[in-house]
């Protein structure tokens, strides 16, 4: 941030009077800019099949990270509730048709000033289709499931955690018993001589 | 939004090739202004005295809603993690010294454009005092709660939920039980010829 968006003058970086971190305040009409974290919110759309489940991910047609699998997720955009957005971008990216189940993660990735939620979701038809930002769209088995070409480290840990507890529901002979979890993902570590 | 943050020039607000929605785009560099929702993090900070709770509020020295009472809690900041903003709204307003439990209410308020989740927490000690945006710092009982002074509807719903579980609780005997809530919040109805 460079200028003033209500004013055009030039901001500087200061500690507000009353405040205790560095905010891009205007000298000329006196406004605060604060800069906060950004919402991502996504769905695990789930189809089950002789019991067992399928999960619908979608191959990113745009940056960052194109070409690599994800779950249909996106930024919340004003004016709607997080359950709104996670339904919004499952049926954008993938026009998928499903039931909106409870929110099943909370992921903190505070380096990038984002907080991912998924809910899980019934997919309530195989009848889905690639909307603009996906090259594919397909249903993966968890030993189908690709890994190492996941988009991003919420994506994996989001089907890790729900693999896990499909696994525990199986050991106890159970449909029901799907958590809510809370994660925080950190930067990753790097190697010397690595940017 | 008036001018481009980055180069000045005054903004329009249009529909960018490829998006659905209006947003303010700067004509001269191109840059889009996203506007998105923010999120509200705080706690209900528990005493627990001869097997009563009592939960720690703070009455407003700020506007919005001054002199009524809230749980302690603020905007989040870029770099934390919702635990971190959490802890942190609790020790600045109420000067109290808490162990973080689980998310327990996650509430959206999207005609405000915002996402408000409390955490449960412990007090470790009763040695909390008002911060600089609180004028009163006090615990309350179930019966104290003074529910025609919350600050805000948010609040009321998180105390609720929380008096709600500890209901369900003690009728089965339980000192575990607590849910994750998650609730919208709409505008509220108004009578005709209000504001």
């Amino acid at each position: 941030m460079k200028f003033c968006s209500e004013c055009a003058h030039p901001v500087e970086l200061m500690v507000p009077p009353g405040d205790n971190r560095p905010r891009y305040v205007c000298p000329q009409c006196a406004t605060i800019h604060y800069q906060n974290p950004k919402m991502v919110l996504g769905t695990v759309p789930v189809w089950e099949r002789d019991g067992e489940p399928q999960v619908l991910l979608c191959r990113r047609a745009i940056e960052p990270r194109y070409g690599y699998w994800t779950l249909p997720a996106g930024f919340m955009e004003n004016s709607e509730t997080t359950a709104a957005a996670a339904q919004r971008e499952t049926e954008e990216e993938a026009g998928a048709n499903i039931e909106l189940g409870p929110l099943f993660a909370l992921i903190n990735v505070a380096h990038v000033h984002q907080v991912h939620m998924f809910y899980l979701a019934t997919l309530r038809d195989l009848d889905f289709a690639p909307g603009e930002e996906s090259l594919e769209v397909r249903m993966f088995t968890e030993s189908e499931i690709p890994w190492d070409d996941l988009a991003f480290p919420t994506i994996h840990e989001t089907l890790a955690l729900f693999f896990a507890d499909r696994a525990r529901m199986r050991a106890r002979g159970s449909d029901h018993g799907y958590g809510f979890h809370t994660q925080d993902i950190t930067r990753p570590m790097r190697a010397a001589g690595e940017p």
